[in-house]
This record gives C-alpha cells, sequence and structure tokens, in this order.
C-alpha cells in the first residue's frame, strides 16, 4: 500500500534529550563538595511560570540539587532578589517571567548577579554571545553563561543529528537552512545568532518581517551578520528550510503546514502547541515542547555556579 | 465681567526655562580644557528622532560642544556603539529611540560605555536611582546621573517652584500630589520614583493600572514604596493631583481635562500634545513641551563626561 511505504513522522519528547544531558550533569555533581541551591522567584501571576517551577523544583530535587521557590509579592521582589546576590547560600536565581510584562521585567533581569544567573540573560552574557566572545575574563577561567533557551534547542539539534559531526566545530550546521518564528531578545533573536554562527542560513521571522542572519565574515569579531529581507513572509522561508523553530506565545498561532518542506524537522518552544497534529503527515521528526531540556541546560549553569561559589567558600 | 476676574494659565515654553539651565552649563565649560564631542547615533525611521537630533546638533553647537551625528543602519549601530566606546575623542553617546521598537533597543541601550552614557540609561544608573544612590564609587568622586527626561522634568518642576525651597532638601515635594500618565522604564517609572523620593505623592498611570509612589521608609534603603491600587483610573487620580504630568506616546491620547483639579499644573512630556487646547481654561500652568529642557540636562551630562575624559587624557 502506498501508505504504508510513506515514511512516518518521528516525536521525540524533550524527556528523552534531557536524560542523556543529565547523564553529564550527575558527573559534575560528583567533582564538588556541596549540593548546590537554586532560589526560584515567582511573582508571576501566569500560570505556565507555577508549572514551570514545579518542574524546576522536581528536576531539581531528582538530580541532588537544593531548590527553593520564593513567592513574593512583585512589588517587594526587587530586595529580594539584591539579598539573594549576597547570600552565600544561594549559588543560582532563577525568577519566573512574565512579572510586569513591561520594560521594568528586564529591568530586574538585570538586577540578578552575573555570579548567580543561571538563566544567562545578563546583558554581559547576551552580549558576549552575540560576538562569539566564550569567556567572560582574559585568562579564560569563567566561562560565558549562554541563555537556557536557546542553548536547549541546540542541545536538541545535536541530539537530533541536525548538527553533522562530521564537519569542524563552528561549521556544523553548514548547508542548514533554518526557519525561527518569533525574535524576542530572549529566545528568538539569540537563537537565530547562535544557529549563523555555526553556519546555518538563518530566517528570522517576527510579526513585522524577516531577517536572514548567516555566519559573519567580519575579522574584528566572528558575529553573525543580519540581512533584511524586504516583502519575504513565511510563504518564502517555509518552503526552504530543512527545519522549523517555532516560539509564538499564546494559544492562537499556528504555523502554516501546508508551506512546510516534505520531512522538515519541526521544533515547538512555545508554551502553547504552534503546530497542528498534522505536523505529523509533513515532518520527519517533530519535538513538541522542549521545556525539560530547558531546565537540564539551567542545572548545568547551576553546577558551574555552584562550582565557583564552592572555590570562593572551600578555598 | 466675572471672565476678566478669573485668573489666566500661565503658559511656560521650554525655551525659558533651558535658558537658566544653560548659564549653570557654560560656566561649567569654562573650566576644562577641551570642547567635550558628542556622538549621535540615528538609526531610527521615526520622524521626531531626527527633529530630536537636529535640536540637539543645534544645541550643542550654539554652546560650545561638538557635535557629531552618525547616521547608521541599524543592522551596524551594534558595532558602531562598540566603536564610539573606545574612541578617545567622543565624549558622550546619544542614541535615537526606537530603533527596533522592541527588547533590541534595550540590549542596545546597555552596549553604551557607562561613561559615555550621557541619557543615564545604563542599568546601573537605572539601578542607582531607585535605590537613592548618588554616586558610583565608594569614595563618592564620579556622580551617578539621572536618566535625562525625568530629570528634566524635575527641573521643570524646580523652575515652576513646585519644589519647595522652603522644606529640607529630599523632602520638597512633602504635600504635593501628582499623577504621571505612561510608567514606561525610560520616563514614568523613574520619574514617579524620584518624585516620590522627593516626597511627593504619585499617581503611577498605565493603562493596565494604578500605583501609588511614597517615600520609602525603609532604613537599609531609602528607595521609595509602591503601593498597587486596584480599581483605580485617572477618575480618582486626577480631581486629587496638583501636578499631572502626562506622556503617552501617539497623537490619540488626550487627557481628560474635565477631571482635571482647578489650577491643576499640567505637563506634556510626549512628542504629540496629551494635553487639548481646553486645558488653559483649568490649568494655572501649562508647559506644553519638555525636549528643549532634556537637551539642556544632556549637556550637562556631556559636561561631566568630558571632565572625566579630559582628566584621562590631560593628567
Amino acid at each position: 500500500m502506498a501508505d504504508a511505504e510513506k515514511p512516518q513522522c518521528k516525536v521525540i519528547l524533550a524527556n528523552n534529550i534531557a536524560k542523556t544531558l543529565l547523564e553529564e550533569v550527575h558527573t559534575g555533581l560528583q567533582k564538588i563538595s556541596h549540593k548546590p541551591k537554586l532560589v526560584g522567584f515567582l511573582s508571576s501571576t501566569d500560570p505556565a511560570a507555577r508549572v514551570y517551577a514545579e518542574w524546576t523544583r522536581k528536576t531539581c530535587t531528582e538530580n541532588g540539587f537544593d531548590f527553593e521557590l520564593r513567592e513574593i509579592d512583585r512589588e517587594a521582589l526587587e530586595d529580594a532578589i539584591l539579598d539573594a546576590n549576597v547570600s552565600p547560600d544561594v549559588d543560582g536565581i532563577l525568577v519566573y517571567y512574565p512579572i510586569f510584562g513591561s520594560g521594568q521585567d528586564q529591568y530586574l533581569q538585570q538586577l540578578v548577579s552575573i555570579d548567580k544567573d543561571v538563566e544567562g540573560l545578563s546583558h554581559q552574557y547576551i552580549s558576549n554571545m552575540y560576538h562569539n566572545i566564550r569567556f567572560l575574563d582574559e585568562h579564560q577561567t569563567k566561562k560565558s553563561i549562554l541563555p537556557c533557551t536557546p542553548l536547549a534547542v541546540l542541545k536538541i539539534l545535536e541530539y537530533l543529528r541536525i548538527y553533522n559531526m562530521i564537519l569542524p566545530y563552528g561549521n556544523r550546521l553548514h548547508g542548514r537552512t533554518i526557519t525561527v518564528i518569533n525574535r524576542s531578545e530572549v529566545v528568538g533573536r539569540p537563537l537565530a545568532a547562535l544557529l549563523a554562527n555555526d553556519g546555518a542560513s538563518v530566517y528570522s521571522v517576527d510579526i513585522s518581517d524577516v531577517q536572514l542572519f548567516t555566519r559573519g565574515g567580519g575579522l574584528r569579531k566572528r558575529r553573525h551578520d543580519v540581512h533584511e529581507k524586504p516583502g519575504w513572509t513565511l510563504k518564502d522561508c517555509l518552503p526552504i528550510s530543512d527545519v522549523v523553530i517555532s516560539g509564538v506565545p499564546g494559544d492562537k498561532y499556528k504555523v502554516p503546514i501546508e508551506l512546510l518542506k516534505e520531512g522538515a524537522v519541526c521544533i515547538n518552544f512555545s508554551s502553547e502547541k504552534n503546530f497542528a497534529p498534522e505536523v505529523k503527515e509533513k515532518a520527519s521528526i517533530y519535538v513538541p515542547s522542549i521545556g525539560k531540556v530547558t531546565i537540564v541546560v539551567l542545572l548545568r549553569n547551576l553546577l558551574v555556579s555552584g562550582v565557583i561559589h564552592g572555590v570562593e567558600v572551600g578555598d
């Protein structure tokens, strides 16, 4: 029968990808003397924030980390973050957004001390990421952390063998065309830049326009280049994309399945479902959510943070 | 005639307020050896940004400062800012927003080197402002700059004698009730906090809610307190406000004149007119725009910046 011959879409759950990453974390954890402690600040009224908080607790406690959730009135959050910044028993700080849903959230983000920022959202981290700078210091002792969610997507693409290990490091996405739907500062834009830095052609799609990110040829800074694509829409990007990564907030947005290339790899990083179930009739691989991988990436960062604080306390 | 007896509204133009502040700037300028240079970056397509750029040029050159406008494609702006950060002949950097109109604008803002940030928008400046910290360093040699537009409003309120000089410093708005319409991170929220720190009761009104800012009683940090006012709207704030300061972007918004207290002081900091002409039938003082004061405040910051760089080069 013709139908039986059509290759089936493989649905890959974040949990399975997370498992392999967790092994790395366990190995690292055995090398340090204290249990790293993560403090989560919940001031958001968004139910998705609470779900994420509970996931964090579960993943932390199941994997040998301490977790404390502090539910704080949003007006008291600023002082609470400043306290945690200087508290020696806190290794990492995680703030659940949105809180004010305005520029005030970015202000709060920047208050978190850089050496406790396990989300990798400090301006210095983001700026280093865009400029492909891997360390915070000249002597290359302190790694510059990458923002969690974009890094989780990279780890997923590695797991899915979209990164081709035959190619040299830094060029393992060469030849890949990827569409990223969403250009937020927290996920979409950094993700597009990271993918471009690894050699992919990346269409970054936002409500207002399409931009093409490619690896920069600049000598001074090995950063990505951005080319505006006037008049372009998803109609132009999706049919030529090997990988489609979507993270539009809210439950209304759906990626137009009919525009997808046959056999595309589809990844959803929205807390809602950006792909309708019919995606399975078109895609070769579909990853319906990435949250569980994001949390493990966060634990990796917490481990780095725990090592730093352990040295300060122990030596 | 009854009409003749009704006191007339005094319309005060920013230009007149700017003049007195400029004298201070001229005195300061005579004390330093080089002409401070401001570089403006124009990547915005907003016509108001170009107008503001031309105003900056005019004010700079008329008052003994150097000004250079660099019109840069927005994709090249990041590198251009980083270049200006390390260029010894640049004393101050001013970026005209909006550019991307998204979180990317905040990212760019934070790229400007703190000692060339004449707008006072660096996270460290803003965070110091909220916590009433006046210096960047322990030895109190480097002043922490206040964001330009909020500071311009404060200078206007001083000029208008709303600040009562009889009262002790830090409490000169005691007894004043002020409504600020707009709670952006760039102007509205810092302005409300500054006014509260000086003793006023400030209703901060945003599209979603009303918050009351008052001076904090905390011992550790002398910052303002914020109280949510559930259910409150302009109907509740305006009739009890001595001063109404409005900065809603766009030309559609108008402050409801009928709700104003008789004899209120009205200040517009939007680039459009938030007050209809009838405001003059209700207000005692009306300041239709503040841009010219903002630019002088910026020159004051540039002067501080020029002093710092002059010392570095000369000594």
